[in-house]
Protein backbone atom coordinates (compact mmCIF):
# COMPACT_ATOMS: atom_id res chain seq x y z
CA UNK A 1 0.00 0.00 0.00
CA UNK A 2 2.61 2.66 1.02
CA UNK A 3 2.61 5.67 2.90
CA UNK A 4 -0.05 8.23 2.13
CA UNK A 5 1.27 11.45 1.69
CA UNK A 6 -0.38 14.60 1.45
CA UNK A 7 1.36 16.50 -1.83
CA UNK A 8 2.86 19.75 0.44
CA UNK A 9 2.72 21.03 4.15
CA UNK A 10 0.25 23.59 2.23
CA UNK A 11 -2.06 20.56 1.35
CA UNK A 12 -2.26 21.28 -1.83
CA UNK A 13 -0.56 20.07 -5.50
CA UNK A 14 0.88 22.66 -7.06
CA UNK A 15 -0.88 22.48 -10.99
CA UNK A 16 2.29 21.52 -13.28
CA UNK A 17 3.82 24.56 -14.75
CA UNK A 18 2.67 24.16 -18.17
CA UNK A 19 -0.82 22.98 -17.91
CA UNK A 20 -0.86 26.46 -15.33
CA UNK A 21 0.70 28.57 -18.23
CA UNK A 22 -1.93 27.00 -21.22
CA UNK A 23 -4.52 27.61 -18.56
CA UNK A 24 -3.78 31.05 -18.15
CA UNK A 25 -3.25 31.45 -21.78
CA UNK A 26 -6.68 30.22 -23.01
CA UNK A 27 -8.62 32.06 -20.20
CA UNK A 28 -7.16 35.13 -21.55
CA UNK A 29 -7.69 34.25 -25.49
CA UNK A 30 -10.93 33.11 -24.95
CA UNK A 31 -11.85 36.05 -23.30
CA UNK A 32 -10.80 38.21 -25.79
CA UNK A 33 -13.06 35.90 -28.16
CA UNK A 34 -16.17 36.72 -26.10
CA UNK A 35 -16.48 33.17 -24.91
CA UNK A 36 -17.28 32.24 -28.52
CA UNK A 37 -19.05 28.66 -28.26
CA UNK A 38 -17.30 28.52 -31.89
CA UNK A 39 -13.51 27.89 -30.33
CA UNK A 40 -11.83 24.58 -31.02
CA UNK A 41 -8.62 23.61 -28.68
CA UNK A 42 -6.63 20.86 -29.84
CA UNK A 43 -2.99 19.40 -29.50
CA UNK A 44 -0.75 17.89 -32.22
CA UNK A 45 1.98 15.72 -31.61
CA UNK A 46 5.14 16.44 -34.44
CA UNK A 47 8.57 17.96 -34.51
CA UNK A 48 9.31 21.56 -33.64
CA UNK A 49 11.82 22.33 -36.73
CA UNK A 50 14.76 24.85 -36.20
CA UNK A 51 14.64 26.47 -39.17
CA UNK A 52 18.81 27.71 -38.58
CA UNK A 53 19.54 23.59 -39.12
CA UNK A 54 16.50 21.93 -40.40
CA UNK A 55 16.91 19.52 -37.65
CA UNK A 56 14.72 19.25 -34.84
CA UNK A 57 14.82 21.83 -31.91
CA UNK A 58 17.39 21.29 -29.11
CA UNK A 59 17.42 23.80 -26.76
CA UNK A 60 20.89 23.37 -24.57
CA UNK A 61 20.10 25.76 -21.69
CA UNK A 62 17.00 23.09 -20.92
CA UNK A 63 16.96 19.40 -20.28
CA UNK A 64 12.69 19.30 -19.64
CA UNK A 65 9.47 19.84 -21.31
CA UNK A 66 9.01 23.86 -21.89
CA UNK A 67 6.57 25.79 -23.69
CA UNK A 68 8.38 28.22 -26.54
CA UNK A 69 7.97 31.76 -26.45
CA UNK A 70 6.60 32.97 -29.61
CA UNK A 71 9.96 35.35 -29.94
CA UNK A 72 11.99 31.76 -30.43
CA UNK A 73 9.19 30.61 -32.79
CA UNK A 74 10.49 32.63 -35.88
CA UNK A 75 13.40 30.57 -35.76
CA UNK A 76 11.10 27.44 -35.36
CA UNK A 77 8.16 25.63 -37.52
CA UNK A 78 6.03 23.01 -36.25
CA UNK A 79 5.73 20.27 -38.22
CA UNK A 80 2.89 17.97 -37.69
CA UNK A 81 3.88 14.77 -39.00
CA UNK A 82 5.09 10.98 -37.76
CA UNK A 83 6.32 8.06 -39.37
CA UNK A 84 3.85 5.63 -40.97
CA UNK A 85 5.12 3.02 -38.31
CA UNK A 86 4.32 5.27 -35.25
CA UNK A 87 0.62 5.82 -36.92
CA UNK A 88 0.53 2.11 -37.18
CA UNK A 89 1.74 1.59 -33.51
CA UNK A 90 -0.64 4.69 -32.09
CA UNK A 91 -3.72 2.52 -33.73
CA UNK A 92 -3.16 -0.82 -32.34
CA UNK A 93 -2.40 1.22 -29.10
CA UNK A 94 -5.48 3.31 -28.95
CA UNK A 95 -7.22 0.31 -30.23
CA UNK A 96 -6.32 -1.91 -27.26
CA UNK A 97 -7.35 1.37 -25.16
CA UNK A 98 -10.95 0.85 -26.72
CA UNK A 99 -10.80 -2.78 -25.70
CA UNK A 100 -9.18 -2.36 -22.33
CA UNK A 101 -11.68 0.58 -21.26
CA UNK A 102 -15.19 -1.61 -22.24
CA UNK A 103 -17.05 1.12 -24.16
CA UNK A 104 -16.27 4.01 -22.74
CA UNK A 105 -14.42 4.96 -25.57
CA UNK A 106 -16.54 5.92 -28.83
CA UNK A 107 -14.54 4.99 -31.99
CA UNK A 108 -15.43 6.06 -35.16
CA UNK A 109 -13.22 5.67 -38.77
CA UNK A 110 -14.15 8.12 -41.50
CA UNK A 111 -12.96 8.37 -44.76
CA UNK A 112 -13.95 11.89 -45.85
CA UNK A 113 -12.79 14.85 -48.64
CA UNK A 114 -12.48 18.37 -47.62
CA UNK A 115 -12.84 20.91 -50.25
CA UNK A 116 -11.53 24.58 -49.97
CA UNK A 117 -13.45 27.56 -51.46
CA UNK A 118 -12.43 31.53 -51.89
CA UNK A 119 -13.83 33.32 -48.75
CA UNK A 120 -16.77 34.88 -49.42
CA UNK A 121 -16.67 38.30 -50.22
CA UNK A 122 -16.06 40.61 -47.20
CA UNK A 123 -14.22 37.58 -45.47
CA UNK A 124 -10.91 36.55 -45.39
CA UNK A 125 -11.18 32.60 -44.21
CA UNK A 126 -11.77 30.13 -46.85
CA UNK A 127 -14.69 28.00 -46.61
CA UNK A 128 -14.10 24.37 -46.04
CA UNK A 129 -16.46 21.54 -47.16
CA UNK A 130 -16.43 18.68 -45.13
CA UNK A 131 -18.15 15.35 -47.07
CA UNK A 132 -18.05 11.44 -45.98
CA UNK A 133 -17.08 9.37 -49.03
CA UNK A 134 -19.34 6.93 -47.68
CA UNK A 135 -22.75 8.41 -47.69
CA UNK A 136 -21.89 11.90 -49.81
CA UNK A 137 -23.43 13.60 -46.91
CA UNK A 138 -22.17 17.21 -45.94
CA UNK A 139 -20.57 16.80 -42.64
CA UNK A 140 -20.16 20.17 -42.29
CA UNK A 141 -19.42 23.46 -43.99
CA UNK A 142 -17.45 25.85 -42.29
CA UNK A 143 -14.46 28.64 -41.56
CA UNK A 144 -11.66 27.86 -39.69
CA UNK A 145 -9.51 30.64 -37.93
CA UNK A 146 -6.13 30.24 -36.55
CA UNK A 147 -6.62 32.50 -33.24
CA UNK A 148 -3.35 31.13 -31.66
CA UNK A 149 -1.02 28.46 -31.10
CA UNK A 150 1.36 27.41 -28.03
CA UNK A 151 4.66 25.31 -29.17
CA UNK A 152 5.83 22.50 -26.11
CA UNK A 153 9.15 21.57 -26.48
CA UNK A 154 9.79 17.54 -25.42
CA UNK A 155 12.94 16.40 -25.16
CA UNK A 156 12.29 13.21 -23.39
CA UNK A 157 9.90 11.91 -25.87
CA UNK A 158 10.35 11.88 -29.86
CA UNK A 159 7.93 14.05 -30.08
CA UNK A 160 7.10 17.52 -29.07
CA UNK A 161 3.47 19.14 -29.52
CA UNK A 162 1.56 22.36 -30.03
CA UNK A 163 -1.70 23.50 -29.09
CA UNK A 164 -3.88 25.52 -30.89
CA UNK A 165 -7.08 27.65 -29.87
CA UNK A 166 -8.83 28.06 -33.46
CA UNK A 167 -12.35 29.36 -34.52
CA UNK A 168 -14.97 27.31 -36.50
CA UNK A 169 -17.50 29.41 -37.91
CA UNK A 170 -20.21 27.50 -39.95
CA UNK A 171 -20.17 28.73 -43.06
CA UNK A 172 -22.92 28.82 -46.01
CA UNK A 173 -22.40 25.94 -48.66
CA UNK A 174 -20.77 27.55 -51.39
CA UNK A 175 -22.76 28.36 -54.84
CA UNK A 176 -20.29 26.25 -57.27
CA UNK A 177 -18.29 23.21 -57.40
CA UNK A 178 -15.93 25.54 -59.63
CA UNK A 179 -14.27 27.20 -57.53
CA UNK A 180 -12.92 24.88 -55.58
CA UNK A 181 -8.94 25.83 -54.58
CA UNK A 182 -8.00 22.28 -53.45
CA UNK A 183 -8.66 19.51 -51.67
CA UNK A 184 -7.32 16.50 -49.39
CA UNK A 185 -8.61 12.99 -47.99
CA UNK A 186 -9.00 12.43 -44.82
CA UNK A 187 -8.57 8.38 -43.39
CA UNK A 188 -9.69 9.04 -39.67
CA UNK A 189 -10.03 7.02 -36.76
CA UNK A 190 -11.57 9.12 -34.02
CA UNK A 191 -11.27 7.85 -30.17
CA UNK A 192 -13.68 9.90 -27.85
CA UNK A 193 -13.33 9.21 -24.43
CA UNK A 194 -14.36 11.98 -21.86
CA UNK A 195 -13.13 15.17 -22.47
CA UNK A 196 -11.34 14.09 -25.33
CA UNK A 197 -11.04 13.08 -29.01
CA UNK A 198 -7.53 12.03 -30.34
CA UNK A 199 -7.97 11.58 -34.31
CA UNK A 200 -5.30 9.28 -36.00
CA UNK A 201 -5.40 10.85 -39.73
CA UNK A 202 -4.06 10.03 -42.91
CA UNK A 203 -3.96 12.96 -45.00
CA UNK A 204 -3.48 13.06 -48.87
CA UNK A 205 -3.29 16.20 -50.28
CA UNK A 206 -4.78 16.90 -53.63
CA UNK A 207 -2.19 19.00 -54.93
CA UNK A 208 1.22 17.58 -53.46
CA UNK A 209 -0.50 14.32 -53.66
CA UNK A 210 1.59 13.71 -50.28
CA UNK A 211 0.50 11.62 -47.39
CA UNK A 212 0.70 12.99 -43.76
CA UNK A 213 0.37 11.38 -40.76
CA UNK A 214 -1.28 13.09 -37.60
CA UNK A 215 -2.63 12.53 -34.40
CA UNK A 216 -4.65 15.53 -32.77
CA UNK A 217 -5.82 15.16 -29.19
CA UNK A 218 -8.59 18.10 -29.01
CA UNK A 219 -11.53 18.65 -26.73
CA UNK A 220 -14.97 17.21 -27.50
CA UNK A 221 -16.58 19.79 -26.00
CA UNK A 222 -15.93 23.40 -25.75
CA UNK A 223 -19.01 23.95 -24.47
CA UNK A 224 -18.20 21.84 -21.05
CA UNK A 225 -14.53 24.33 -20.91
CA UNK A 226 -17.02 27.25 -21.46
CA UNK A 227 -18.92 26.15 -18.88
CA UNK A 228 -16.25 25.73 -16.51
CA UNK A 229 -15.23 28.93 -17.50
CA UNK A 230 -17.45 30.57 -16.90
CA UNK A 231 -17.61 29.40 -12.88
CA UNK A 232 -14.14 30.32 -12.61
CA UNK A 233 -14.75 33.86 -14.08
CA UNK A 234 -17.80 34.06 -11.47
CA UNK A 235 -15.11 32.85 -9.06
CA UNK A 236 -17.12 29.55 -8.13
CA UNK A 237 -15.06 26.27 -8.22
CA UNK A 238 -14.30 24.82 -11.35
CA UNK A 239 -12.63 22.53 -13.61
CA UNK A 240 -11.41 24.86 -16.23
CA UNK A 241 -7.60 23.76 -15.23
CA UNK A 242 -8.10 20.10 -14.50
CA UNK A 243 -9.79 19.63 -18.33
CA UNK A 244 -6.58 22.03 -19.79
CA UNK A 245 -4.46 19.18 -17.92
CA UNK A 246 -6.28 16.25 -19.25
CA UNK A 247 -5.86 17.64 -22.61
CA UNK A 248 -2.34 17.89 -22.04
CA UNK A 249 -2.10 14.13 -20.23
CA UNK A 250 -3.39 12.78 -22.54
CA UNK A 251 -0.79 13.95 -25.39
CA UNK A 252 1.94 13.23 -23.02
CA UNK A 253 1.15 9.72 -22.57
CA UNK A 254 1.13 9.92 -25.91
CA UNK A 255 4.14 11.31 -26.69
CA UNK A 256 5.74 8.77 -24.49
CA UNK A 257 4.41 5.97 -26.10
CA UNK A 258 5.76 7.03 -29.50
CA UNK A 259 9.15 6.37 -27.70
CA UNK A 260 8.55 2.44 -27.39
CA UNK A 261 7.70 2.00 -31.31
CA UNK A 262 11.09 1.63 -33.90
CA UNK A 263 10.93 4.34 -36.15
CA UNK B 1 -19.32 18.23 -7.53
CA UNK B 2 -18.01 18.20 -10.70
CA UNK B 3 -16.55 15.38 -13.38
CA UNK B 4 -14.62 12.81 -12.66
CA UNK B 5 -11.80 12.21 -15.34
CA UNK B 6 -9.49 9.70 -16.18
CA UNK B 7 -6.17 11.43 -16.17
CA UNK B 8 -5.57 9.84 -19.81
CA UNK B 9 -6.67 7.23 -22.08
CA UNK B 10 -4.12 4.94 -20.65
CA UNK B 11 -5.58 5.76 -17.59
CA UNK B 12 -2.53 7.27 -15.84
CA UNK B 13 -1.19 10.63 -15.32
CA UNK B 14 1.79 11.01 -16.48
CA UNK B 15 4.62 12.43 -13.56
CA UNK B 16 5.49 16.13 -14.60
CA UNK B 17 8.83 16.06 -16.55
CA UNK B 18 11.14 17.45 -14.10
CA UNK B 19 9.72 15.20 -11.37
CA UNK B 20 10.46 12.58 -13.82
CA UNK B 21 13.98 14.12 -14.64
CA UNK B 22 14.84 14.51 -10.75
CA UNK B 23 13.88 11.06 -9.93
CA UNK B 24 16.17 9.65 -12.50
CA UNK B 25 19.32 11.85 -12.15
CA UNK B 26 18.65 10.95 -8.46
CA UNK B 27 18.85 7.09 -9.00
CA UNK B 28 21.74 7.68 -11.12
CA UNK B 29 23.69 9.53 -8.35
CA UNK B 30 22.74 7.51 -5.57
CA UNK B 31 23.39 4.10 -7.25
CA UNK B 32 26.85 5.64 -7.99
CA UNK B 33 27.25 5.95 -4.54
CA UNK B 34 26.75 2.09 -3.25
CA UNK B 35 23.02 3.63 -2.11
CA UNK B 36 25.23 5.39 0.83
CA UNK B 37 22.78 5.67 4.06
CA UNK B 38 24.38 9.51 4.10
CA UNK B 39 23.10 11.01 1.68
CA UNK B 40 21.41 13.94 1.98
CA UNK B 41 18.85 15.67 -0.48
CA UNK B 42 17.66 19.05 -0.36
CA UNK B 43 16.23 21.54 -2.54
CA UNK B 44 17.10 25.45 -1.80
CA UNK B 45 15.33 28.67 -2.86
CA UNK B 46 17.04 31.41 -4.71
CA UNK B 47 17.96 33.22 -7.66
CA UNK B 48 19.66 31.85 -9.99
CA UNK B 49 22.01 35.10 -11.33
CA UNK B 50 23.30 35.12 -15.09
CA UNK B 51 27.30 35.59 -14.31
CA UNK B 52 26.96 37.73 -18.23
CA UNK B 53 24.35 40.38 -16.92
CA UNK B 54 24.78 40.34 -13.39
CA UNK B 55 20.83 39.73 -13.29
CA UNK B 56 18.30 36.86 -12.44
CA UNK B 57 18.65 34.41 -15.35
CA UNK B 58 16.19 35.47 -17.63
CA UNK B 59 15.82 32.42 -20.81
CA UNK B 60 14.32 34.05 -24.07
CA UNK B 61 13.10 31.11 -25.79
CA UNK B 62 11.14 29.38 -23.23
CA UNK B 63 8.23 30.58 -20.84
CA UNK B 64 8.29 28.08 -18.31
CA UNK B 65 9.84 25.99 -15.40
CA UNK B 66 12.70 24.02 -16.70
CA UNK B 67 16.20 22.31 -15.46
CA UNK B 68 18.98 24.16 -16.56
CA UNK B 69 21.02 21.62 -18.20
CA UNK B 70 24.49 21.47 -16.87
CA UNK B 71 26.25 23.12 -19.63
CA UNK B 72 24.15 26.48 -19.00
CA UNK B 73 25.74 26.54 -15.55
CA UNK B 74 28.98 27.74 -16.36
CA UNK B 75 27.27 30.98 -16.98
CA UNK B 76 25.20 31.02 -14.10
CA UNK B 77 25.25 31.09 -10.33
CA UNK B 78 22.63 30.07 -7.80
CA UNK B 79 22.46 32.57 -5.07
CA UNK B 80 20.60 30.69 -1.81
CA UNK B 81 18.97 33.78 -0.69
CA UNK B 82 15.94 36.22 -0.32
CA UNK B 83 15.24 39.31 1.29
CA UNK B 84 14.55 39.57 5.18
CA UNK B 85 11.15 40.21 4.37
CA UNK B 86 9.83 37.36 1.99
CA UNK B 87 12.03 35.38 5.33
CA UNK B 88 9.73 36.80 7.53
CA UNK B 89 6.95 36.17 5.32
CA UNK B 90 7.72 32.17 4.98
CA UNK B 91 7.42 32.37 8.98
CA UNK B 92 4.21 33.23 9.04
CA UNK B 93 3.41 31.09 6.51
CA UNK B 94 4.79 28.14 7.95
CA UNK B 95 3.66 28.98 11.59
CA UNK B 96 0.30 29.25 10.29
CA UNK B 97 0.57 25.43 8.67
CA UNK B 98 1.62 24.02 11.93
CA UNK B 99 -1.21 25.39 13.75
CA UNK B 100 -3.77 24.36 10.42
CA UNK B 101 -2.26 20.65 10.49
CA UNK B 102 -2.62 20.13 14.04
CA UNK B 103 0.17 18.71 15.40
CA UNK B 104 1.51 16.52 12.64
CA UNK B 105 4.13 19.36 12.28
CA UNK B 106 6.86 19.21 14.04
CA UNK B 107 8.59 22.36 14.85
CA UNK B 108 11.85 23.10 16.57
CA UNK B 109 13.67 26.50 17.02
CA UNK B 110 17.49 26.10 17.64
CA UNK B 111 20.49 28.57 17.49
CA UNK B 112 23.66 26.91 16.58
CA UNK B 113 27.12 27.65 15.72
CA UNK B 114 28.90 25.33 12.96
CA UNK B 115 32.61 25.85 12.81
CA UNK B 116 34.54 24.32 10.36
CA UNK B 117 38.15 22.78 10.54
CA UNK B 118 40.47 22.01 8.31
CA UNK B 119 40.45 18.23 6.56
CA UNK B 120 41.85 15.12 8.20
CA UNK B 121 45.22 14.08 6.45
CA UNK B 122 44.47 12.49 3.62
CA UNK B 123 41.12 13.87 3.26
CA UNK B 124 39.60 16.76 0.91
CA UNK B 125 36.50 17.47 3.22
CA UNK B 126 36.35 19.75 5.92
CA UNK B 127 35.00 18.90 8.94
CA UNK B 128 31.94 20.77 10.52
CA UNK B 129 31.23 20.65 14.45
CA UNK B 130 27.81 21.95 15.14
CA UNK B 131 26.78 22.88 18.24
CA UNK B 132 23.20 23.81 20.20
CA UNK B 133 24.30 27.63 21.52
CA UNK B 134 21.95 27.06 24.32
CA UNK B 135 22.51 23.62 25.58
CA UNK B 136 26.55 24.06 24.26
CA UNK B 137 26.05 19.96 23.54
CA UNK B 138 27.32 19.23 20.07
CA UNK B 139 24.97 18.45 17.72
CA UNK B 140 26.82 16.59 14.72
CA UNK B 141 30.28 16.17 13.61
CA UNK B 142 30.35 15.34 9.97
CA UNK B 143 32.34 16.24 6.93
CA UNK B 144 30.07 17.11 4.02
CA UNK B 145 30.24 16.78 0.48
CA UNK B 146 28.67 17.83 -2.64
CA UNK B 147 27.68 15.66 -5.06
CA UNK B 148 26.36 16.94 -7.94
CA UNK B 149 23.66 19.84 -8.24
CA UNK B 150 20.50 20.49 -10.82
CA UNK B 151 19.21 24.24 -11.12
CA UNK B 152 16.05 24.56 -11.92
CA UNK B 153 14.63 27.76 -13.80
CA UNK B 154 10.94 29.08 -12.68
CA UNK B 155 9.90 32.48 -14.43
CA UNK B 156 6.41 32.72 -12.61
CA UNK B 157 7.76 32.84 -9.47
CA UNK B 158 10.09 35.44 -7.74
CA UNK B 159 12.41 32.34 -6.71
CA UNK B 160 14.22 29.50 -8.38
CA UNK B 161 15.67 26.44 -6.79
CA UNK B 162 18.40 24.17 -6.55
CA UNK B 163 18.65 20.14 -5.85
CA UNK B 164 20.97 19.07 -4.09
CA UNK B 165 22.95 15.82 -3.72
CA UNK B 166 25.43 15.56 -0.36
CA UNK B 167 27.32 13.11 1.67
CA UNK B 168 27.41 13.57 5.55
CA UNK B 169 29.59 11.24 7.06
CA UNK B 170 29.85 11.21 10.20
CA UNK B 171 33.50 12.39 11.23
CA UNK B 172 35.94 12.59 14.53
CA UNK B 173 35.92 15.19 16.68
CA UNK B 174 38.76 17.59 15.50
CA UNK B 175 41.74 17.55 18.29
CA UNK B 176 41.98 20.93 18.94
CA UNK B 177 39.92 24.45 18.68
CA UNK B 178 43.11 26.61 17.59
CA UNK B 179 42.79 24.86 14.18
CA UNK B 180 39.15 26.43 13.34
CA UNK B 181 39.14 27.78 10.26
CA UNK B 182 35.87 29.45 10.21
CA UNK B 183 32.49 29.78 11.70
CA UNK B 184 28.71 31.16 11.09
CA UNK B 185 25.94 31.14 13.84
CA UNK B 186 22.77 29.59 12.46
CA UNK B 187 19.24 30.64 13.59
CA UNK B 188 17.15 27.78 12.08
CA UNK B 189 13.32 27.49 12.56
CA UNK B 190 12.37 23.48 11.40
CA UNK B 191 9.56 21.87 10.34
CA UNK B 192 9.38 18.41 9.79
CA UNK B 193 5.82 17.16 8.00
CA UNK B 194 5.70 13.42 6.96
CA UNK B 195 8.53 13.08 3.98
CA UNK B 196 9.98 16.91 3.78
CA UNK B 197 11.64 18.58 6.67
CA UNK B 198 11.55 22.77 6.08
CA UNK B 199 14.39 24.69 7.33
CA UNK B 200 14.25 28.63 7.14
CA UNK B 201 17.80 29.79 8.37
CA UNK B 202 19.41 33.11 8.96
CA UNK B 203 23.26 32.68 8.76
CA UNK B 204 25.83 35.11 10.12
CA UNK B 205 29.02 34.18 8.74
CA UNK B 206 32.10 34.71 10.87
CA UNK B 207 34.18 36.14 8.36
CA UNK B 208 31.76 37.99 6.46
CA UNK B 209 30.19 38.80 9.22
CA UNK B 210 27.09 39.28 6.59
CA UNK B 211 23.20 37.82 7.38
CA UNK B 212 22.20 35.17 4.92
CA UNK B 213 18.05 34.21 4.70
CA UNK B 214 18.15 31.01 3.62
CA UNK B 215 14.84 28.21 3.13
CA UNK B 216 15.45 24.77 2.73
CA UNK B 217 13.51 21.93 2.03
CA UNK B 218 15.03 18.47 3.04
CA UNK B 219 14.08 14.94 3.08
CA UNK B 220 13.73 13.81 6.31
CA UNK B 221 14.48 10.46 6.11
CA UNK B 222 17.26 9.38 3.48
CA UNK B 223 16.28 5.68 4.91
CA UNK B 224 13.05 5.80 3.98
CA UNK B 225 13.86 7.30 0.13
CA UNK B 226 16.46 4.15 -0.02
CA UNK B 227 14.20 1.61 0.78
CA UNK B 228 11.86 2.65 -1.90
CA UNK B 229 14.88 2.44 -4.09
CA UNK B 230 15.84 -0.35 -3.12
CA UNK B 231 12.23 -1.56 -4.09
CA UNK B 232 12.20 -0.24 -7.43
CA UNK B 233 15.75 -1.65 -8.01
CA UNK B 234 13.92 -5.13 -7.79
CA UNK B 235 11.05 -3.93 -10.22
CA UNK B 236 8.50 -3.80 -6.91
CA UNK B 237 5.83 -1.02 -6.13
CA UNK B 238 7.27 1.37 -5.06
CA UNK B 239 7.14 5.45 -4.14
CA UNK B 240 10.59 6.42 -5.22
CA UNK B 241 9.02 9.07 -7.53
CA UNK B 242 6.04 9.94 -5.48
CA UNK B 243 8.57 11.39 -2.60
CA UNK B 244 10.85 13.79 -4.96
CA UNK B 245 7.91 14.90 -6.48
CA UNK B 246 6.71 15.43 -2.63
CA UNK B 247 9.95 16.98 -2.22
CA UNK B 248 9.66 19.21 -5.43
CA UNK B 249 6.26 20.18 -4.85
CA UNK B 250 6.94 21.33 -1.41
CA UNK B 251 9.29 23.93 -2.80
CA UNK B 252 7.08 24.56 -5.64
CA UNK B 253 4.10 25.51 -3.59
CA UNK B 254 6.78 27.85 -0.97
CA UNK B 255 8.34 29.50 -4.58
CA UNK B 256 4.85 29.96 -5.42
CA UNK B 257 3.89 32.12 -2.09
CA UNK B 258 6.93 34.35 -2.44
CA UNK B 259 5.04 35.94 -4.92
CA UNK B 260 2.82 37.25 -2.54
CA UNK B 261 4.96 38.79 -0.61
CA UNK B 262 6.09 42.38 -0.91
CA UNK B 263 9.91 42.42 -1.36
Amino acid sequence: MGTRYEASILRYKPADDITRYVSDWLLRHISKLDNSPHIEIEAKLGILLDKRSSQRLFISSVETEAVISQNEMRFIRFQSDMTIDQHGNFNRLLNKAVADLKGAVKYTHRYEVDTFYPPSRGEAERVRVSVDKKTDEVIATIQKKRIADLNVYNPSSKLDYRISLNMEVPAEMPYSDQDAIYSRDKDRMSYVYQAVQIDLTQVTDSIKNEKVHELEVELASSETLLREKEKLDNRQPNQFQEIVGVLLNNVRVLAKEANKFQR
